[in-house]
């Protein structure tokens, strides 16, 4: 009977698995029950537009998987390389000297926050359009400049990420795809124009840059041949790196590659030497590599249909956005985040500017945050402990696909970092992609002023699936 | 009454510790019994005599304690710097034309492994003391040439070790004690001396780096000015490097360092190319940076009454030998243990030679072996998991006397490494010193045919305890 069956029940030993709400758990393991915590949350926090728009997506499961798998495929097979370096009006598509590409979703000079303005005129008085500040702002709110993002123009850009027509850029091919992806050389630390900086000492830094780094770069790289940028990612996360905000490996393996040829040129020994100086003594060089390797990746995996994985992530530092494969050049964008950072000395929280850079394209391939596991040392910078580092990683692996095939972390046993960020895993399981990132003074042209993790506005996700539903979805 | 205590004890919920036997502890485990299990063995093993010798030493633990206290506090505060090149000739104390330096403890020709042979026969082939393979063996057994470990000169050499008085040394100083430190530079990969390869290639690589490489370095390095090694190699150790057996990021540093200043110099291009070709294509550049900095750092703590630290570790590929501070130059020796180790395609354990090399210096000095928590990707050239990697660094906290102030692995929150092994806790504890190290092929002039991990002899470690009982010991 019943009554029996339950008493039975409860005279014997319990092995209770609990889902959800801790504290029944914990008032059974309190009266030594043998009891098992598992973390479990209502699909998309129990909200009822998500759940519908899950549930109106479960018949095409295997449309979307099959599409899922050709984007990863696309993804663990492509193979960017660093072909060249060359002026951007002269490679990337559709530049022209009165178009200014940015980071993020796309935003009108208004809306900029203040070190976005302030590269903008930087870029404007080091193209030659404006002299000063107040010239390049009355040109920026004219209508005269066209602002478009980088991604638009299969470019990315750290921090405000300002590309104008004369700026030098890195060329990555992806082998497999033919896709190629730009990005400019990383201007060093301090007061850059990334940061929004548009001093004198920034500019000629600029010109110094298009006249002299570039060229030679271009003539050692031209003579060294092209470089495997997949493998050198590999190597650096096994070098203590990220790719995103520990690049110090990376940096440390260009110079040494590039190094015998740099040597060989018939440019004065002086500026090779300024060159190799240059290089050696700003450890983020190698981000504006790894970030356009990553972007010649994963541009590759765009516009395929019923695909929900994430193409795109980046942000403005007014606006955070995302696209999806399977939603072609839409962007599902809300407020950028304020980042939960370390200070440096004489800064607070008072002081940051928001969420800012198209470098999360590290994250949207499954290295940078994703991959923090395999550089702990990086929690002095963005905080946290080592510990949390794994579980960041680990975490990760919940709401991406596959894991990738030559991207590898030791700490985990050599496991592949996750790849292929689904949006429907994260309505599903309610987890966002970390993002560790450095954090830029909120007024134009002072710097840097600390690093840390930022979690990613949940609305971009949760649009970005509601839409995906509406195209795929059961109506 | 006492029975009455027994059956209440027996009637309570218990929460037992085991110490030793597992057995025990399993069983009330299956019994549903709260138990936590302790790791411990008899000290020394159970051996009456070593335990006589422990005892012995009971009354002098302060004085033994305060010397240790200062034996750690010169390791701590040690600071080498990497100042110079020159001819072994003119720097090494004693060196001249017919004395052979060779790694670890004293060896007679006749009783020297087939890798040191060979690089003893090319030696005195490179100092034109001999023209051939014949010439060389007959001169070597004569008893014209002198042998001693580079350990009496204030040198270290990895694998053969062998050093001859017309050869490029790095030199180390240490700043805060004086005491200075030499090793060659590293020759690469392949067929090389120090693996007793003697062929025409080599003794041509030999005069190359004497002719070409070391003046060029050795004028970027004046021009850069002394180099911090105590600081790269903290560095290392959070790139994924632990000073031994994996050495990219340590190379990849030095080159990114001495750059600006080798493309400066007046040598013609193509040399300054070579050299920079060299290095990049020896991943092991670094290890004879790090030896000769850790001789360095530990030197100054010989010779310390009462100190029961050990300030050498060796092997000559037939013996394996330590010397402890309190104990001045007495070598405490046993046969040279084979490798525990992974081969390369074609090898197999029956190729090898016994471990070989001054390298295990840096194990001696709390990297290498010790840190290979901040290095696990070396597992896939030693062998073992991740997992391994962290446990053996553990352990060898339980065989040391401090942690170190600067060299530091993230992954263990940033734990200083294992500083000061004593000889004296290796006897209570039974824990020996874990090494990684590669592996030679037994015949000279083979090559590497491995690496691996391997456990030095207990019998160095116990003679030397019992010798340290018998001077500083209770009669």
């Amino acid at each position: 009977m019943n009554v029996d069956k339950i008493n039975k029940l409860f005279n014997s030993d319990l092995n209770v698995i609990n889902l959800g709400l801790e504290a029944f758990g914990e008032s059974l393991a309190d009266l030594g029950v043998n009891t098992t915590q598992v973390n479990w949350t209502p699909p998309a926090g129990g909200d009822i537009e998500l759940l519908a728009a899950l549930d109106s997506l479960e018949e095409r499961k295997e449309k979307i998987q099959t599409a899922n798998d050709k984007a990863h495929e696309i993804i663990l097979k492509g193979k960017p390389e660093l072909v060249d370096i060359a002026i951007a009006q002269d490679v990337i598509p559709g530049m022209k000297k009165k178009l200014v590409l940015h980071a993020g979703p796309p935003v009108t000079w208004e809306r900029m926050c203040g070190p976005m303005k302030g590269a903008v005129i930087g870029g404007l008085i080091f193209e030659g359009l404006a002299k000063d500040r107040a010239e390049a702002e009355k040109l920026a709110a004219s209508g005269e400049i066209e602002f478009d993002p980088c991604h638009h123009h299969s470019t990315v850009g750290p921090m405000a990420g300002i590309v104008t027509a004369s700026m030098p850029v890195w060329i990555m091919e992806n082998q497999v795809y033919g896709n190629k992806a730009y990005a400019t050389l990383n201007e060093g630390l301090g007061k850059v124009l990334r940061y929004g900086a548009f001093s004198e000492e920034v500019i000629d830094r600029l010109n110094w840059m298009k006249e002299v780094l570039a060229p030679v770069l271009q003539k050692a790289l031209k003579a060294n041949g092209p470089i495997d940028m997949k493998n050198i990612i590999a190597q650096v996360l096994q070098m203590g790196d990220e790719g995103h905000n520990r690049n110090r490996a990376g940096t440390s393996l260009i110079i040494r590659e590039l190094a015998p040829y740099l040597v060989m040129l018939d440019d004065e020994k002086e500026k090779i030497a300024d060159v190799f100086r240059f290089m050696h003594q700003n450890d983020h060089f190698f981000l504006n590599l790894s970030m356009p390797a990553c972007k010649c990746i994963i541009d590759a995996a765009r516009d395929i249909e019923n695909s929900s994985v994430i193409v795109t992530m980046a942000r403005n530092g007014t606006d955070f956005g995302i696209q999806i494969s399977g939603l072609g050049d839409r962007w599902f964008t809300a407020q950028a985040a304020l980042v939960d950072g370390l200070y440096l000395p004489g800064f607070t929280a008072e002081d940051a500017a928001r969420d800012i850079g198209d470098s999360v394209i590290t994250e949207t391939v499954g290295i940078g945050g994703f991959a923090m596991a395999a550089a702990p040392a990086i929690v002095k910078f963005v905080g946290g402990s080592p510990e949390d580092a794994l579980e960041f990683t680990q975490k990760m692996y919940e709401i991406t696909g596959v894991e990738n095939n030559i991207f590898q972390i030791p700490a985990l046993d050599f496991r592949g970092t996750p790849t292929g960020i689904d949006v429907i895993k994260i309505g599903e399981t309610g987890i966002f992609p970390v993002i560790n990132t450095g954090i830029a003074h909120k007024d134009p042209g002072i710097g840097m002023v600390g690093a840390g993790l930022v979690k990613p506005p949940e609305k971009c996700f949760y649009d970005g699936l509601k839409a995906f539903a509406d195209q795929y979805g059961k109506k």
